[in-house]
């Protein structure tokens, strides 16, 4: 069975980066078939990251490796790491790339990379700036070789966000969340998801204070309102977000990433 | 033999749309070749989907499953349509997608699609946000297992976009056309086709009335006039375009897309 | 073992013409595995391109088959070649293309591609704007499947571009060279090798003089300077490059593709 290698990345594609990482990990494992899911996440965003990370993971089958690398930190003391659960792989950097599965119940057991094993394999000298070329994608390949175990290193806890988390307050009961994702089209997608409004009654007032705004009650779907209008609605990945029909919510509302969402 | 699915949509590549189609579409059948074809499509703009989709469908093997996602109606009364012809599949929005091919003589018989086939399979409830992801891509995933019988239900005429039609007219002898596309270098195609030009004789005086502008004669290729000159010309897909040497054609002539062309 | 087809170009992903360069591949050679390794290239210019083929090249395994399509003299003069080297191929326009390969040591031979076998091949006409679908694809799926002696004609001495050379003077001792191309960082990549440098002591002092700027000592990554510094460093192609931590050198400093830059 064809091993799946899902790409993650904020190189874009105008460059050669996320191409040498391509040819990187090919040269290991050529008969990989890799999925790029994105080179334009926003540069050094690693909130985006986790976001998009979380939302695809239940579509890809068993087997898949996903290389995901917004690293700010390249060439710092930073940990790269490699996860694997459900059958699964992600390799990244150990600096919260992997926060909203592991709050949202993902079981990941996650290691550190051993460097020389990666780097006896290439045969080249891990550069300083450039370890999505140099570690994560000769690492994804020695894992579709079946060489897990001779990259990883000791069982670690990785570092976690901490603004991806919630809060459920008693009183007034509420549940607080932030703005995780600003999609292209303009709709901002929270932190609360329609698992944890489950377990409870809300009223389905949405408040995002810090830009005066209210909304009420909770939509089905855009077509819900009428054009230009705004709403909150449960999005395609199970979280609370807020649109315009029609409109970019973002730019209209002034909403930005990590803005504190409330629902009551 | 492997089975190529296209796919062209406008859900761009920041986000997780796309690359959860690709693995809505993979854990189906994860046997087949993935060619992104273009997640950049203008958004909601089903005319230059129609167009691209035409432009590229000759140049793809039988067997070969489109799937063509600009789906603005999405949640609504539109219903999905799988087509057929000439040994290939295109799954898509019954919004005029299939509009040019259609127009240009693709023989194409159009089916709706039995949402609970897809639904069964992939055992996930249809979002009412998102049905690239959850029925579009699955759907052709079930298609390459060669599951067609079982989501397609009855034969339908689907949808045709008026503006992609050309009208001859007697006196004075012409042909009119609209702008269909507007390409990324700025050239304006039209839906005046190379092939109705040829069944009579014309001038060869192009005029787009709206923007006061007359071309005359058809160039064969840029290389004709001076840099920074307009020209009209037979472009590579057959179609007549505006464009201007080493130039931006729409930005300078302020054509945009439906204006009508007169080809005298 | 599958071959891989890389494809760089400046077409953008907006419109058809990469995807029917694919479906013109596969058509021919149904099993390659192609890699997107990016469509973005600032449009015509060649520089860039001859840059990211340079980059790439040692990552990919041998088999693999580079489409390199910049192609602003498209429908003149300029002739089509096709090269091979190290068991790999690159098909492309005889504009300077490979000018960074061959002046970096790569040995590859020369072929100018005949045309009349494409076109036997394809069964369409060759048009006269869009040769990457109408020679270059078909072209490399013909090498895919091993008629790379029925495409090719006489060996050939492919131009190169004189920029991409450096200059080494004797008083005062120093490299001149020139910026290559600008990434999507902002990082200005000049034409000065490590390896040159390494043959010689230089003091490590670093002049753009069309932008008044001098740096010194070279820095071996960005954590190395303040946020919001200058730096030089040898970057991950071994190249010499200038950037800022955290910032957009090329913008900030107004350095440009072709400004000269030298190494004392």
């Amino acid at each position: 069975m064809k091993r799946f290698v899902c790409l993650l990345t904020d190189f874009g594609v105008s460059d050669e980066y996320a191409a040498s990482m391509k040819g990187a990990l090919l040269r290991i494992s050529p008969g990989v078939n890799i999925i790029d899911v994105t080179h334009e996440l926003p540069a050094h965003d690693i909130i985006s990251a986790a976001y998009i990370l979380y939302s695809i993971w239940d579509y890809f089958p068993r087997g898949t490796v996903f290389v995901c690398v917004v690293d700010p930190g390249v060439g710092g003391e930073r940990r790269e790491i490699v996860a694997c659960g459900e059958g699964k792989y992600i390799v990244c950097p150990d600096n919260g790339t992997l926060s909203l599965l592991l709050r949202r119940g993902a079981r990941l057991t996650c290691f550190s990379i051993k460097r020389k094993a990666v780097e006896n394999t290439t045969g080249k000298r891990i550069s300083a700036t450039f370890h999505g070329r140099d570690i994560f994608a000769p690492a994804a390949g020695l894992i579709c070789n079946k060489k897990f175990a001779a990259i990883r290193q000791q069982e670690i806890n990785p570092y976690i966000i901490p603004q991806v988390f919630t809060e459920t307050t008693a009183s007034p009961h509420a549940i607080k969340g932030r703005i995780l994702h600003i999609d292209r089209f303009g709709n901002c997608i929270s932190s609360i998801h329609q698992s944890e409004s489950a377990k409870n009654s809300f009223s389905g007032k949405v408040t995002v204070a810090a830009r005066n705004l209210t909304i009420s009650p909770i939509s089905k779907t855009f077509a819900d309102v009428a054009p230009g209008r705004r709403l909150a609605y449960w999005g395609s990945t199970g979280f609370l977000e807020i649109g315009i029909r029609n409109g970019n919510a973002a730019a209209a509302l002034g909403i930005v990433q990590l803005d504190e969402v409330v629902l009551r």
